[in-house]
């Protein structure tokens, strides 16, 4: 359910969408973050946020969690006193990027997104799955053979952003469903990518995060809606993205409201014809250096081979990234969209045992194991 | 209005988004253009669309006009044997690309696209306006501007695509009426970028053109939408979009139904770091050569440096392009978006002036100026 | 000859590749153009050049012609009073690039460049020829077709940097020697390109200007050679230069002291595979506005396609810029090298008439035609 | 000394740079791969070398070593013939690729290559070292920083390719004696980079191996010069080249008789402006799969960033690397070029200790340290 239709726990602090920024402003003035002291009371914060409003200041006032929010372009003199005002102590930390709520030092620690079970931003979690659902028969048995090899999340697609109109173009909602009662078969949380704002009712009771695909990143109509919601959000780099672009996508979902955010480095567009797209695996390292989001790559997409999904898995544990997605099917050479492309389910137990046998020897660990690990 | 909730003056043809292709069909099997003799009637043609239906052909059909339509994976032989049956006289053209309805040989001719008094595939057209429309004053002036230059469309931008949520978003409906009332104001028609299918029924009576911008190139979503529609599209290429992939998007809008497709170059992505994007014009003279739709540039976002418009500009021409969009503000300085690579207006008449000279001596000719040319 | 061992006529002014840019020095410190006044004396140039060696200035100084000397790293004061000294009335203007002796400001009207009896950066020049010399008969087919048709310059590579080491490497010196002796027989000044230092020598006598490749465009040595020497260089654009790297390849030719430099944009290497690599027209017209270098393009290589060769030199003509190079074989499919990217001979009649038209028709011309045009 | 001018101690069976490939030739005909049986006696080589050259067949005949040859161009037919009058037992691999030396069935095991004491394509090997030599004091400070820290190959630029000329050049020939002279003091093996094949015979007895910048990959008269010495070459990939091109470029060092080359993947030029180049860890992954050569990454050139320096080796070692070169500097503030992309000294022990645990981690080892580890 959108969160502005559900009853609030939480005072809703956020003016969505501030004001634009102004940059006549002098130059003590700017974008701010507030880290509240340890013991602030939820009571101080709203007072603060009362006071913020009725001083017109122009300010977009975001919640971050643990105490600490952001203040879009206000004086620091005017801040300064507000907090004193309000009785609250807090640290001023001058924002001087455009990307203003993703940035680590706002969550110095780093953040933790939940899917379903899944915790993203801690052990080294493997998100796998057959490009798009085509048939009950063939997500169930993508399903069971994700769960007995351990991976994390499932993925499949039903809405399928296909180059030409003529290409297969997903099962849509019917495969929405018939990829959540595999997951429900098989105790996977499901992930499936989300194409339209005017989906995203019927998606949100079936799938335990979406995905924002790379033709989307920039899909500014899907990501305000997608930040209006409480459900994780797997942002693709778009092909052709620069890394602020990228941040600046997901900060469009935090600004909105939704701080449940995981990046996915999935190839960018380059002259190389050897592989689909080029995997820009240092991009993916400051991302996660930067922000205090959670960052995967996606070697499928990137490279269209599957023999490189491995090595690049490898790869992106070493350099302390979070996860991997990647493509697999039950029969790679009858798939009905990027076949070539995916790994054979027998190869599941080499990629999953390597990665932890890896993830061990660096002394970090996988996510533990959620599927159900039904006999097949 | 969209096209399927108007009565039908022309027999139906189209079963929109066909069949996937099907590739175990027999070698003698495919897709075709159908060119129907000169003088085939609509009865024969409605005749031969339902014996196709009849047989439960997995056929798209595609009435493209002129007596030409286009038949998605049929085999050959069954092909004929219902051409003969319905009595058609007419010659089948194999089409061996992705891309069907696009294709030069469907319109050996070229097809001329009509934006309200403005026609796209015959002399030289200028589409220009402000990036984005801010204020009634502002857009009144860039009217009369671009009336008085002899601009033959204004375009102007109300939903805002924007890299940064804290940035100006453009004034939504409120700019869209803004510029449909300067549009009205000196008779020249207009273009405004939609962002989202939800969108396209308040736009639609204020618009004489959509634009799909380059970040949406390939929302499927969005081009299945206005597929539906009976308004000509402007569809810029992405920037990371191969040609293959800018002709299955405009064959998107055809499958659909909409046959009123505008190319635009803009720019693609490259390391080159001195403009905004790298305008590819060669790519442009071949969308021209290998489609029937008329093919514009936009050297305004391909570059982001208003003195390279007019040498880009008088370059498409020379090439055999059919128009150019670019930006121009009452005070760029002030601008709230892309202020830095609008033209002046001072500048429109050199501009336009200069272009209608080249036009003359390569003997090819303006489109005629269509502006009220309203004293200033 | 190699210029330093010919008997100077012009004091040599020209201290080699001079210091670092020294960054510590006092902002009032800089590179600087000097522009005496027209009516400075050779002997009072001479008297500043041995004034600013005198002071141990830590300057190079360059003699660019036309009265125009540069200064690099100086302290303004310090040159000032060295003006004054040595009695010469000059302006100076500061320079803020990386870039000097190639900047517009130096040589405000746009230097000329004479290959032969041909002249870049007047009338619109083209340069054709076969891409490889393979024998006697190809090339003189080439040669005649060439003069009969109207071009002006013929070219054909006789070394030739292949990608494999089992393609044809060229004719080598025997390739220049039946390319010189083609020019001669039809009147035409000939351009062929230099691998290796080494080669030049040689090469001299008997080429009219040399080329670098884009491969080559960053071999320094070969440039720091080709300074040295009074032959025009055609230097093309590397594959995945920017534009300031290109300036600076161009620098180095005239900071080593040969300024007949001609500046060739042939493709940058992008994610497009429609063509071999993508031309970057807007980048062309930019190196035409900062420097005083002839601009030209060769859309043959740039392309891959000589359906594009014609659209895109009128581009170029339209656009401002001073020639094209582009390839054409008596035999294309028979050709050793880059067979399908050559026009035929019986093209030729049409490219250069429709360049003809459109240079007349924006008034500007083409470079007279300088071959024999002796009978087929 | 160059190979050409050495008593030879094998029989020279390099036809150097053979014919073109022939187009023409019978379906049968090819190159091949000819894997000589275990026992096959120098004297029946040479018989078979000479019965080829004797049929007047159009063959390249490269010896790889263990009794592995490669042949152009030839017939089945004939070869099999031969090959049996020569009493020669042998596998015939066709080879279907424009690479053929370097092609992973010609050595399946994978080379190994000795620079020195240190072997590339077995531990992980790590080679670092300045940018530039500049000066005695700060290469022998690094070179004492590098065997202290267990780095195995010492590096430093000497003939700097620089993009302006007027930037340090490097110490030239200087330059490359005082890094012989801090290898020798060290126990390092030491690697410089060559620009000029006139370099080659001076440079020749001080360095342990030449390194091939990414500017010259495609200087071809270079490659020629240095396939004819007995000196290890680090080739790097241009920026601009596609794998294929980079193998080839490595196919013309063995061709002309040099197997010991090492690839070194240095970033390829794309649109992302966050990293100097884009690291292609992917293409790495692929040529070492492809080749029997040693495959290593030099994160500092490609991403301009010290920080992501050891993220990105330990990517590379866990995905099957063999190696990284990367750049520090004693006091990088004061480098002369290249000194923000320089680790610190300081650095150096926690760089090599994370890739020694992380080499153990996962069974594989680092090539063992070979400095002498004097007190510092």
């Amino acid at each position: 359910m959108p969160k502005s239709d559900r009853p609030l726990t939480m005072p809703l602090l956020n003016d969505r969408l501030a004001v634009p920024d102004a940059p006549g402003l002098p130059r003590e003035s700017g974008a701010w973050l507030v880290r509240l002291s340890p013991g602030a009371s939820e009571r101080a914060v709203q007072g603060l946020a009362d006071r913020l409003r009725g001083r017109l200041l122009e300010a977009a006032f975001h919640d971050l969690g643990s105490g600490i929010v952001s203040i879009g372009a206000a004086r620091r003199d005017m801040l300064e006193q507000t907090l004193i005002e309000a009785g609250v102590a807090a640290d001023l930390i001058a924002v001087d990027t455009p990307h203003r709520l993703v940035r680590r030092d706002a969550v110095p620690a780093g953040s933790r997104v939940r899917v379903a079970g899944a915790t993203f931003g801690q052990g080294f979690v493997l998100v796998g799955g057959p490009c798009a659902v085509e048939s009950r028969a063939q997500i169930q048995a993508a399903a069971r053979a994700a769960a007995r090899a351990g991976i994390h999340v499932l993925r499949g697609g039903a809405f399928k952003p296909r180059t030409s109109p003529y290409a297969f173009q997903g099962l849509g909602m019917r495969g929405v469903e018939l990829l959540a009662e595999a997951g429900r078969a098989t105790g996977l949380p499901v992930v499936s990518e989300i194409l339209d704002p005017s989906h995203l009712e019927r998606m949100y009771p079936l799938v335990d995060a979406f995905q924002v695909g790379a033709r989307n990143m920039q899909n500014f109509e899907l990501l305000k809606a997608l930040g209006d919601v409480d459900r994780p959000v797997i942002l693709k780099r778009g092909a052709s993205a620069t890394l602020e672009e990228w941040l600046l996508a997901a900060e469009y979902l935090l600004a909105g409201g939704n701080g449940q955010v995981i990046l996915c480095e999935r190839g960018i567009r380059t002259f190389n014809p050897n592989t689909r797209f080029t995997l820009d695996l240092a991009t993916a390292v400051q991302a996660k250096s930067m922000t205090h989001l959670p960052v995967i790559i996606d070697p499928s997409h990137a490279t269209g081979r599957p023999e490189l999904v491995l090595p690049l898995a490898c790869a992106a544990l070493a350099a302390g990234l979070d996860g991997v997605m990647f493509e697999f099917h039950p029969h790679p050479e009858a798939a009905l969209s990027d076949g070539p492309q995916a790994l054979r389910i027998e190869q599941l137990d080499e990629l999953t045992q390597r990665l932890a046998r890896l993830a061990e020897g660096i002394g970090r660990g996988m996510e533990p194991a959620r599927g159900d690990h039904p006999p097949a």
